[in-house]
């Protein structure tokens, strides 16, 4: 099955990428973009860049001492997207091989002399995720070929050492290895890199041995914590030893970090991550929305420990933050074009960014960048994106679980299932039985999804005789379980309340104190600006009128016609697009006119206005007051400050839209007016 | 005069070390202490580190790449203090200079072969303003051979180049240079640095050119910016190339930036920084508690500017603001012991930071230690104070102006006076005549000390003929002048009001909105626990009651037992004390018990507990709630969260203080219960 993930055991069972077949809607359209434009670009790139020329054994050697990651991950994306460039681009990674297995361009002469930031184990880690998915997708080649020498090098290696890398990740590409191949070493090598973590392995750093997760055993840790990427890749592979080991106690230990650290390190957004310095979670409710890192990779680590613990537990919590992540991280760390990224995403952003033109040597900015120095979003954005299908959907004895609801196709054993929805946009969606099966059919229903509803039938009175369980019933959150023996024509309706909605934080959070956020489905909104500051900085929301859908028809004023009104702003440069169908790049999001592409099916809401992709993209207005800025001073005193100014309304966009249409500022958070 | 600022015209002139004699009290304790054991504390640190062998040339050369400045800064406070192990170090200094003035441990054999990151003109920086003093308290010797010619060097070499330096403090030496040499070249040289710089003089670097506030001339740039200490370095150098060369325009663009950075850039402790990543400002309002990284060395940097600036146009603002960051910042940085430090002062700490058993090799840390990688600030600690009495008071045609208020001598001419106070711990401050002369006394009002009253008159009614001047009056904040025809025994009296106040933020500042600090006269106050975070995690101000003096005799309960109650824990380890009088480290602070020292001559306040210095401690009383933490959970809902919880009363402890008990957590700002 082509999945990245596959145990052998646990409650839920995923649905490969040959099961699951998007079709055009919110993510359809992003995997084809990710395939036809995304790729092309990193590869583009990494040969411009001369990662791929190390390979090649090109003198100065070029970028960080982990590029050669980045080329696993591309190798990775392409497997998943049956790419035609992988076989030449494998056989530059194999010649470079050593002849006991080793690979890395970097440290060849000099091999593990820096466990704490040398990052061997973590390349090779991505080395063999590209492995099991070329095995899954395609079967053994040249790649592969490679990938079991160099883990059989590994297990070699450190098989009875007490060494460990700086930056895990190896251990889940083991394990998975271990699945895809049935060798055990690799799990036993998996297992004693997770257990010897901790112990500690590693040297100290001035960042402090929580920053790779070797402070203490993860037995024992109690949350999440460190480099936000290390702490979730470890995590995953964690998982996934506890997995296939039967380990009870071990998969107890991460499903308590995880549920800690979402309570008290996790953004709006699921994203984590609070600190630039060391790219760490920070403390409980040490949550800054100026300075959210929130790394685009950290949260598809998320997604990929969610996932992991999804299937383990069957959960539901698990899907649900997976979503919040997808929709509102990784949708956010892509432009339209799949042309430039985020590294950061913070959830303010007070200054608009100066546009870039080439390489950001930063990991922050507030314009997406064609390209970093350290560029593992990108790679990780198109590895992901590629491997997406895999994540929608699962099975068990019992039937099929639809966690993720995009357009498309889905089949297990003899159902076939046609999934039609305008899901993030509108909350109907259809799930329609092509050809036949008995059992369960399970549709998540969103954790702040209350008074969802579904219906379910045949969709012609005279075509199916599931009539004795045909009706229309509410159900609560977690997932809404249909059973029948289905025939072609039979339909299921979940319909998701998806009026907008206000969101406050928890008190202890105490950079985001007095202020609300609105929600509308999954995703999370935010005011966007390309003018200066002021509006932003100066807004309070009114809390008292509820938020409310955008409709194009209504008059905009000065506020809104910030986002409505103002220039299309440059962003960063980028190379000329190539790949036909590629959005262009700038072009302003229009505020009228019928949406383009994939009609709703289950048409609950205004429609609004078309995202360049084709996405009838839903905006909020809320009732404000738009202070006027104070005089400059001495800014602490006597009395509590208040805000007084004109009432007005704000028009949000979600936020995985922000920053598309050239410098801006941006918050997510409003100040409470009243 | 010593005084390591001296310029030629402006306003007010400082009187320096040789008329300014702190006595026992907040400030000359500290002064002795700096004296006694910080400097020996340095130099051994420096020896035992090899950064001094590094003049002696042995190798591998030791620290970072400007560990020379951490010996000139030395070299600069051994100078001030008249210390004796100077001659020794100034000649293994000037060993390793070159034979055309070329001095730099780090860099010979590949000179200025990196302007952005090889820091050789801050050395030459430290080196001359170490040289100047030497020059002002002792004359020619070694050291200034030296610093002339060094600084010829530089005159010949980049006199006409575009080049700079990535860290400014070259052109604030400069200046004070040519002021106490009078060679004009130095201030030409000096003047040239600031012209260059933003045009720009130096390479792009990945924090981006405002970093070393190289992204635009000095006279466009609208705030201070980028990197706090270069930020303030620099301006403290453009103030004094401004005053000497008459450039009305180059004072006005300083004065501007101060007042914007002043007003959305700077905590209310008055330190500057907020960013961890790049030690910088962060953008106007981006002022987390949490992560506030408020150096040491940068709120050193603003006093130094705002002495420079309070000299230039006798703006009381400018003194206010260095008072307030001398009491919360300067005085923070420093242990109760002499031999720890902080690096970063941030305004909340979350968990209690682990004992460092000897370097620190991180900024950050929640206890003072005793050495680090980079260790600008015990250096730039031990210089400061070793020269504070040079910031205390002023002179102009009219008379001389007492900007802080601290026991001692001060002498102006035939004056002398003779300061009595316990500030800041009462607000009484006495100034009594011990040898007449005529003209104004001025008393800085700071702008908190609203209905501030002074009286004068002679203290015995025969004693002098000032009667037609004596009676009480209220004074506004800035300047209290009394003028007269000064006798011996005449004496002004300011009382400035002590209630501890409650103060709020600017709405804008989002991190601290729905928040509220306590002060008490120029001090910043804060909670402070050892135990578990969970009591400043979940406790919320009630502002209607207003904060009041804590009186020792009061019962405690369970939350001032924190305070009180808890057992000392260890402070990071320490060399043992070798200065007879060093107090020990980690001495609980009694809450009950008679101060030990200086009597207060102005008696208004209820003597707190003494500190381990003498001081007598007051601490201050709030009325809060005290919420039962929540269960875990995802930490944004539908409603807005509230504090229910007990009623009881917790005890602060002026934030100068804080973490000399050992592991604890802290917060200046406490949520609003209302």
């Amino acid at each position: 099955m082509a999945n990245p993930v596959l145990p052998s055991s646990g409650v839920l069972s995923p649905l490969g990428l040959d099961a699951v077949r998007p079709a055009p809607g919110f993510w359809g359209d992003r995997i084809a973009l990710n395939r036809d434009v995304t790729i092309a670009h990193c590869l583009e790139w990494e040969e411009r860049e001369g990662w791929i020329g190390n390979f090649r054994g090109r003198l100065p050697r070029k970028g960080r001492e982990f590029s050669d990651s980045e080329t696993y991950k591309l190798l990775e994306a392409m497997a998943w997207a049956d790419h035609p460039a992988l076989p030449e681009l494998a056989e530059t990674v194999a010649r470079a091989q050593e002849g006991d297995g080793y690979l890395n361009t970097r440290w060849t002469g000099n091999r593990y002399s820096d466990f704490e930031w040398g990052h061997e184990l973590y390349c090779y880690g991505h080395l063999i995720q590209a492995g099991v998915a070329r095995l899954r997708m395609h079967g053994e080649d040249r790649l592969t070929e490679v990938v079991r020498r160099a883990a059989d090098h590994i297990c070699r290696r450190f098989m009875d050492t007490s060494e460990t890398c700086g930056h895990p990740v190896v251990e889940m590409a083991l394990v998975e290895l271990y699945r895809a191949t049935g060798t055990e070493r690799y799990l036993e090598m998996a297992r004693r890199f997770v257990e010897r973590r901790g112990l500690p392995a590693l040297g100290d750093i001035p960042f402090g041995r929580a920053y790779f997760q070797d402070d203490v055993p993860v037995r024992q840790a109690r949350s999440l914590r460190g480099h936000a990427v290390r702490a979730l890749y470890l995590a995953g592979g964690v998982v996934d030893v506890a997995v296939e080991t039967g380990d009870v106690e071990l998969l107890k230990a991460v499903e308590a970090q995880w549920e800690r650290a979402v309570a008290r390190r996790t953004h709006l957004t699921g994203g984590m991550g609070s600190r630039h310095s060391d790219e760490s979670y920070g403390e409980d409710y040490e949550l800054p929305p100026d300075r959210a890192y929130s790394e685009t990779c950290a949260g598809i680590g998320s997604i990929m420990l969610a996932h992991r613990l999804l299937l383990a537990t069957g959960d539901a919590r698990y899907a649900d933050l997976a979503e919040r992540t997808l929709y509102n991280v990784l949708a956010t760390g892509v432009a339209l074009d799949g042309r430039t990224f985020f590294y950061a995403n913070p959830l303010r952003v007070r200054v608009p960014a100066e546009p870039l033109d080439g390489v950001n040597h930063a990991a922050e900015g507030g314009l997406r960048s064609p390209w970093f120095d350290v560029s593992c979003c990108p790679h990780n954005i198109a590895r992901t994106l590629a491997s997406l299908a895999a994540y929608v959907a699962t099975s068990d004895a019992g039937g099929v679980q639809i966690h993720h609801f995009t357009p498309g196709e889905i089949t297990h054993g003899p159902l076939a299932l046609r999934v039609e929805t305008g899901y993030p946009w509108s909350g109907g969606v259809s799930v329609r039985v092509l050809s036949g099966g008995s059992g369960q059919i399970s549709l998540r229903v969103p954790a702040w999804a209350k008074g969802a509803r579904l219906s379910y039938g045949p969709a012609t009175p005279a075509s199916s005789d599931i009539s004795h369980m045909s009706g229309v019933r509410e159900v609560e959150p977690g997932y809404a379980v249909v059973e029948g023996d289905w025939q072609p024509g039979d339909e299921i309706r979940l319909e998701l309340p998806m009026a907008p909605r206000w969101t406050f934080p928890d008190r202890r959070v105490d950079a985001l104190r007095g202020s609300v956020a609105v929600e509308r489905g999954p995703l999370v909104y935010c005011a966007e600006s390309v003018a200066d500051e002021p509006p932003l900085a100066d807004v309070a929301a009114r809390v008292s009128s509820p938020p409310t859908d955008h409709l194009p028809d209504q008059p905009t004023d000065h506020l809104t016609g910030h986002l409505a009104d103002s220039p299309a702003g440059a962003p960063a440069a980028v190379p000329a697009p190539e790949a036909a169908g590629a959005a262009e790049a700038g072009a302003p999001v229009p505020v009228a006119g019928a949406p383009a592409a994939p009609t709703d099916p289950v048409a609950d809401t205004p429609s609004g206005s078309a995202g360049p992709e084709g996405d009838p993209v839903v905006e909020v207005e809320v009732a404000v007051v738009l202070g006027a800025p104070d005089a400059n001073g001495w800014p602490y005193g006597p009395e509590p400050d208040s805000v007084e100014g004109v009432d007005t309304v704000l028009r949000l966009v979600p936020y995985h839209r922000w920053g598309n249409r050239g410098p801006a500022t941006m918050r997510v958070w409003l100040p409470v007016a009243e």
